[in-house]
C-alpha cells in the first residue's frame, strides 16, 4: 500500500527552519509516517537565501514569495518558521488557502492576534501546530505519565525556568526578539516553560508576575543604538487549578547558561527533578522506597520510554535537540492523519500567550490575576 | 601567655544544642581562639534531661533553671538553643545580668520581639551572635568575596532557596516550629535563604511575598489533631539595593529534598551556582574563559578557601556541618575578644526576621512591599 | 552545480542499519556534502525483512541476495551492518567489485580476517570506513585537539572504559557476540574504549590483558543451552608511545551501566574528564586557572566544537547518538570526494583488531605483549 | 557511675596528628564513649614544635623524647602520626611498655616490620588500631552491609581507585613518602583502595601488579636534587575470593584530583557506585525496581546510616573529614572496653601492606601473584 503524499511549503531558513527540515527527514525513517514526505517548496526572504536553503534541505523548490507558496495547491502544510512578526500573516494567508498550518511559536506576538489565528483554523477545519518541542521529550511524556497515574501521590509545588544567556552581551545587536510588540524573554522561552508546566501538571488558574529589562538599549546593527523596552528576566509565582502552588521564571541573561529549560515537581508521595541540560534523564524520588534506601533515581532515556526506542534500541545512548522536533512533526503527521489528537494546536499555542501576556499585565499591575 | 577562660551556659540540648557544644570542641583544636573554653552548665527542660546533656557533652554542671543559670555569675555567655517562643525572655535575661549571647535563628519568632532583643543587646553593651551557620561556610566567603571583587561583574539575578522534607508527612506531630505566632517554613528556613541573598549581594530593597498553608492540620501528640496556620511553602520576588532582582524560595514539605539551601547568582561577567547537597564545592562560570573553554568550573574546598585550611592541610578532604557551627563560635570568640567585628549579631539576625515578616505581610496584603 | 551521485547499497537492517540510514537522512541536511546520496538497495536476512526494512529506511529497493547487491553495477559504497561473521566476505566481495565498503566494528572477528579486508581495499584502492562513531563526538574531537595542541602539558596517566548491561542477564539469548571466534565483551566494545584511547593519546606499544568469561553458558533459544567461551569482562594495562600510561576496561555485565563509555586523562598542566553518559559535555582542568579558582570546567558542546554548530547554532542543545553517525557519514563522504583523508579506515580498524587480540593474547599467556 | 579514664600519648602533630586530636574531641561530645579521655602528652620532633601543638590541640604536657613518653605509666594508649619509617620503633616500644598502640597507616614501609609488630601487639595482648579512616563512613558501611545482605546479588565486578594529585608537581620536594623503603602512591594511598575493596568484598586471592615511577628526582630542600624510585601511578587486576574480579588503582600525579577514593561493584542484583569527593552520597541501583523506573539513586546519608545520626539528627547535613577520624576513634575505644572487637588492627594492617607489597612484586615480577 502506497502512502499518501504530504506536500511541505517551509518559509524559512534559520536556526528553527533547518531543525524542522531536519526533523522531516529524521522523522520519516525513524517513525512510521502515515504520509510519504515531499519536501516541496523552501520560501525565505530572497531568491538567493531560498535557493541555497532548498539545496542543503532538500527542498525540490525555492522561492522569495511566501504569499504565493502558501497559495499553491501544490502544498499541503505549511511549516512557519520566519520571525514572530510574521506569523499571523503566514498563516491566516495559509488557513485561508485550506493549508494545514505548523508554526514556531510564540504562535504570536500578542495573544488577541494568537486568537485570530486559532480561530481561523478551528473554522477552516485544519489541524495545526506549535513548536513547543521541549514537550516532545520522551522523558517530558514519562514525567507526565508518572504524574498523571499517581507516582508521586498529590502534587503540592513546582518550580520551573528557562533560563539561557544569548542576550548577555548588551552588544548583541537588536533583533526580532526585541520587538515592543510581543518581543522580550518571557514570550520567547518564558513561554517554554509555561507550556512545561502545564503540560505536566495541568492549567494554571491565577498568576502573579514581575518582569524586567535589564539592558534597555541595543546596537541596531548600523551603527546607532535602539531602546529595548521588553523584559531580560521575568518571574511568575502561580497556582494550578490542582492546588499547587509554583513558580516560574525566565531569564536570556543568565550568564553561564545554555539550557537551563528545569523543573523541580514534588508531591505527597515522591518527586521529579529534570534539566534539559541533560535532557535524557529524569530523576525521581519516591517515598515508598525502603527506608535508609531512598533517594533521587537517575533514569535514563530508554526503548521503556517512547518513543525513544525509534531512534535507538539500546537505553542510555541519547536522543539529540533535533531528534525533539522529529518526535513533533510525527505526533503533527498522526494528527494529520487523523490517526491521533493534535498534540500541540494554536488553540494550546494561544493559551501559552495568554499566560505569557497575564504575566506581563500582572507585573505592569502588580498584582495577582486569574488566568482561568 | 595563658588565655582568658569564657564560661558558657547553654540552654537546649536537642539539635543545635549539641551542635553547640560540638561546635565549641572542635572550634578549641581547630583555631587559635583567645579564650580557653570552659563548658560550664548546660540548662534543660528537666533535671534528667541537663544531667545526661551535660554529661554526655561535657559540661561540668546541669540545671533544670535556666533564669538562675544566665544570671549566675560565673557565666560569661548564654548559648540559647531552646524554642524559638524561648528566645526573647531568656535572651533579655541573659542581657539583663551583663552576659554576651549566642541565640539559635530565628531571633525570634516576631520582628519586634527580635527588636527588643537587639536594642537590649546594644544598650547592654554585650557582643551577640545569631545562628546563621551556612554563612561560616568556606564557599560562601569565597562566594561573597569573588563577587565583591567583581568577578562576576556587576550581578544581574539571583535565585535562592532552602527547602527539605521534613515536615511533608502531614503525620508529622504538631511542634514549636507550627507556632502561629511565627512559625513556618519561611521564619524556619526561609531565614537561612534570606541571609544567604543578603551575605552575598547585600541589602534587600523591595519584595513581594506568596506563603502557603498546605497541611492545614497535624496531631497534637495526643491522640488529637491541632489546626497548622503557618505556612508550608513561600515565596517572594526580591530587588536588591544593587540594582540586582531575584527570587528566594521556602519549603519544608519538598518531598526527597534533605538540604536544598542552593544559590544562583548571575552577573555580566560570570556566574556562581551552589547547593548545600554539595557544600564543599562552588561552581564558577567566567566569561573571560577562552571561547571553547567556558564552563562552570567545579572548585572544590581548600585551605586556599579558609578558614578550611584550618580543619584539613588538604584540598577536597571536606567539612561537615558541625564544622560550620565550629566556624561560627570561633567568629563570636574573637568578636568577644575585641578582635573582629561580631559576624551576624542580635541587629543582624532582627534584620532577617524583619524580611521573614515583610515576606508574610506582602503576601497578605497581595502587594510589594518595601523594606529598606 | 549539480552534486555527483553517490549509490548506496546496505546491508542489514538491525540497530546499526537503521543507524546508518538515520546518518545519511541527517548527513544530507546538515551538512554540505559533496554527493547527493540515493539511498539505491537494502539486503537484508530474507525478502520480508529485506522489503520493509527499504520502505521504512527509504531504500528504492531491497533485496535478500547481498552477493547480488555489492556487485551491481549501481551501487557505489556498500554498508555492512550484518553480524561481525559475515563481515569479512561482504567486503571482500564488494572491494572486489569495485566498492567503496563502510563496514560496522569490529572488522571481522579476527585480525587475519580484518588484515585480509585491510590489504584487499588498498589493492582495490577503494577507499574504506569502520563505524567507531564514538570518535566522530565534538566534544571527543575537542579533547583530542586540546591534548595535541598542548593544552594538559605532557600526558602521563589514562582511564579508560566501555561498561554496559545489556549482557548481564544470564538468561539473554545466546547471539553473535557469542562467538568463539573474535566474540566477547572485549571485542565488541573494549574496541570502542581502544580507538578512544588510541584517538585521543596516539598508540599503544605494550599491553597486558586480563579477561574473564563470567556467564558461561546461555540458552540457545531453542530451549537448550550453548556454552559461552568469550569474556564478559577485559581489563587491561597499557603503554602508550608518548610515554603515558594507562588502563582499559569493558565489560557488558555491569549492572546499571547503559553507556558508561568514559575517559580519564591527566597531564602535567591540565586533565580532561568524560563520559559518555553525558556525551555532550567535557570536564577540563587547567592548573594553569588561579589559585583558588581551580577546578573542572563542564565545557558544553557549542558551535565553537566543530561539527556541532551544523546541527544547532545555539550553544547547549545536544545532539544525540544517531548524529553521530551522521558525522561519520560527512567525514567518509568527504574522504570519498578526495576532499579529506580517511576519517578511520579499514587499516585503522585492523589495528583495533589486532589489539583486542594482543589483549586476549596477553590474558591467556599472563604476560606482557608489545603492540608496536 | 564515673567513666575509667583513658590516658593518651599522641606522637607526631601534623596533618594526622591534628585529624586524631580533633577526633578525640568530637567523639566524646558525639559518641558515648567508654571511657573519658585524658590527653596527657603530646611528642613531637622538637620541645617547641611539641608544646605549641600540644597548647593548640588541649594536650597537658609536652615532650621532644617519645622513648620516655611511650614507657610513662601514666599513659594507656599511644597514637603514633609521625612519618612512616618511625612506626615500627615507637610502636614496638609502646607495646613492650605494655600500651594499646592507634598507629596510622601504612603499619609499617615493609610488611616485614608490619608482620613483626602484628605478632608484638598478639603477643603482648594489647589492643591496636590503623588509621583506615575512609572505611569509618556511614555510606561505606552502608555499602558493606548491602553487599553483605545480597542486596547487589552475587558480585562479579570492581573497580577501585585512589587518586589525588599532591604529587602531581616535580617541584614538591622530597618528603618521607618518597622513601625507597615502603614508600610511594601505592603505599600510601593505594592502600586505602586496597582496604576499601576487601572491606567491602572480602579478602582478594590473587592479583597482577603494574607500578611507575613519572617523576624521577625531586628537588631535596636544599639546593640539590634527589633521585626518586617509588611508584607514582600503580594499577593492579585483582580476583577476591568470591569469585569477583576487579582492578584497583592508585595516582598522587593525577592532576586536578583531590579525593577521588572511588569505587563501583557490581552484582547479579544491582551495583553501587561512590566517590570519596561527594562522601556522603550512595549511589544504588536495583535491577528489582520497576522497569522504565531504574537508575542509580543517590542515596544521602541520614541517621537511617549509622554513626551519621550521632552527629546530626537531620538527613543530609553531610559529615567532614575529621568526623571519619571521630568514628574511628569511638570504634577503638570500644574494642578497648571489650565492648567490640577491634575494628581495623595490626593484624589486617599488616594484610594491607602484603597486597602492597605483592603489587609491586607482581609489578617486578610482571606475573600474577597470589596473595591468599
Ligand atoms: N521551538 C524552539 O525551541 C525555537 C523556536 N524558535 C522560533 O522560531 C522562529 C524563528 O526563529 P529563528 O529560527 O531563531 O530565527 P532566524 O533568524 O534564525 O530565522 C528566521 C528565518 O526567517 C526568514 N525570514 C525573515 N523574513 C522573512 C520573510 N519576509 N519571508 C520569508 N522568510 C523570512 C529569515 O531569512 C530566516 O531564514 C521564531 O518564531 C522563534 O521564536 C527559535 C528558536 C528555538
Ligand atoms: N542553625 C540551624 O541550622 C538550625 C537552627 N535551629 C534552631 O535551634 C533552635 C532549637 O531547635 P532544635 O535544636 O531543632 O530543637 P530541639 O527540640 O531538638 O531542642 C530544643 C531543646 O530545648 C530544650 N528546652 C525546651 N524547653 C526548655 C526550657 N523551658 N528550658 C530549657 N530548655 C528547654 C529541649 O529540652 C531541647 O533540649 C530553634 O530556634 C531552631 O530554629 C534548629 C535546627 C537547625
Ligand atoms: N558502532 C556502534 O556503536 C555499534 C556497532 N554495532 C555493530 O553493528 C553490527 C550489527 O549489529 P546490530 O545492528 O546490533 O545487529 P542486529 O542483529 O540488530 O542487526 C543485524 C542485521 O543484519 C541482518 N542480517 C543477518 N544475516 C544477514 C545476511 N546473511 N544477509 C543480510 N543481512 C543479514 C539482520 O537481519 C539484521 O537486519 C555488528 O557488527 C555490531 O558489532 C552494533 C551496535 C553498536
Ligand atoms: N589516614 C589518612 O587518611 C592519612 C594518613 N596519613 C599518615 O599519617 C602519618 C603522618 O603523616 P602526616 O600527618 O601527613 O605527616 P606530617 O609531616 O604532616 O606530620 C608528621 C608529624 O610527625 C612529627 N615527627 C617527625 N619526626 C618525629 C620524631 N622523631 N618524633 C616525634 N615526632 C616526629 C612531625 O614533626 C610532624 O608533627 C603517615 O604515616 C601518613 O601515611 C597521612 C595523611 C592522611
Amino acid at each position: 500500500m502506497t502512502k499518501p503524499v504530504l506536500r511541505v511549503g517551509l518559509i524559512g531558513s534559520g536556526f528553527m527552519g533547518k531543525a524542522h527540515a531536519f526533523g522531516y527527514g529524521a522523522a520519516e525513517k525513524v517513525f512510521d509516517l502515515p504520509f510519504r514526505v515531499e519536501l516541496h517548496t523552501l520560501a525565505d526572504a530572497s531568491p538567493d537565501l531560498a535557493r541555497n536553503a532548498a539545496e542543503t534541505l532538500g527542498f525540490a523548490r525555492a522561492t522569495d514569495d511566501w504569499r504565493a507558496m502558501v497559495s499553491s495547491p501544490e502544498i499541503d502544510v505549511v511549516n512557519i518558521t520566519a520571525p514572530n512578526a510574521l506569523h499571523k500573516d503566514m498563516a491566516l494567508a495559509a488557513l485561508a488557502a485550506g493549508k494545514h498550518v505548523y508554526c514556531e511559536k510564540p504562535l504570536a506576538p500578542l495573544a488577541q492576534d494568537a486568537r485570530e489565528m486559532a480561530e481561523a483554523a478551528e473554522a477552516a477545519g485544519r489541524k495545526t501546530q506549535v513548536g513547543f518541542n521541549y514537550l516532545c521529550n520522551p522523558m517530558l511524556i514519562l514525567a507526565r505519565d508518572m504524574i498523571a497515574a499517581g507516582e508521586l501521590g498529590e502534587i503540592r509545588s513546582y518550580r520551573g525556568i528557562h533560563a539561557e544567556d544569548y542576550m548577555a552581551d548588551p552588544n548583541g545587536v537588536w533583533g526580532f526578539r526585541h520587538d515592543p510588540a510581543g518581543g522580550g524573554a518571557f514570550a520567547d522561552i518564558g513561554s517554554h516553560a509555561l507550556a512545561t508546566a502545564e503540560f505536566l501538571l495541568g492549567p494554571i488558574s491565577r498568576l502573579m508576575g514581575d518582569t524586567l529589562t535589564v539592558i534597555d538599549q541595543r546596537p541596531d546593527g548600523q551603527g546607532g543604538h535602539k531602546a529595548v523596552e521588553v523584559d531580560d528576566i521575568g518571574r511568575a509565582f502561580v497556582r494550578f487549578a490542582n492546588g499547587a502552588s509554583g513558580s516560574i521564571e525566565a531569564s536570556w541573561i543568565a550568564m553561564g547558561r545554555k539550557m537551563q529549560h528545569d523543573f523541580e515537581v514534588y508531591g505527597t508521595k515522591g518527586a521529579l527533578l529534570f534539566t534539559q541540560e541533560r535532557f535524557n534523564e529524569l530523576h525521581f524520588y519516591s517515598a515508598d522506597d525502603p527506608a535508609g534506601r531512598r533517594g533521587f533515581r537517575r533514569i535514563e532515556a530508554a526503548p521503556d520510554h517512547p518513543p525513544y526506542g525509534r531512534f535507538c534500541v539500546a537505553a542510555g545512548h541519547q536522543i539529540g535537540f533535533n531528534d525533539l522536533k522529529a518526535i513533533e512533526v510525527a505526533g503533527y503527521l498522526d494528527a494529520l492523519a487523523g490517526k491521533a489528537p493534535e498534540p500541540f494546536n494554536f488553540r494550546k499555542g494561544l493559551r501559552i500567550q495568554s499566560l505569557v501576556e497575564a504575566v506581563h499585565a500582572s507585573s505592569r499591575a502588580q498584582a495577582w490575576m486569574d488566568v482561568a
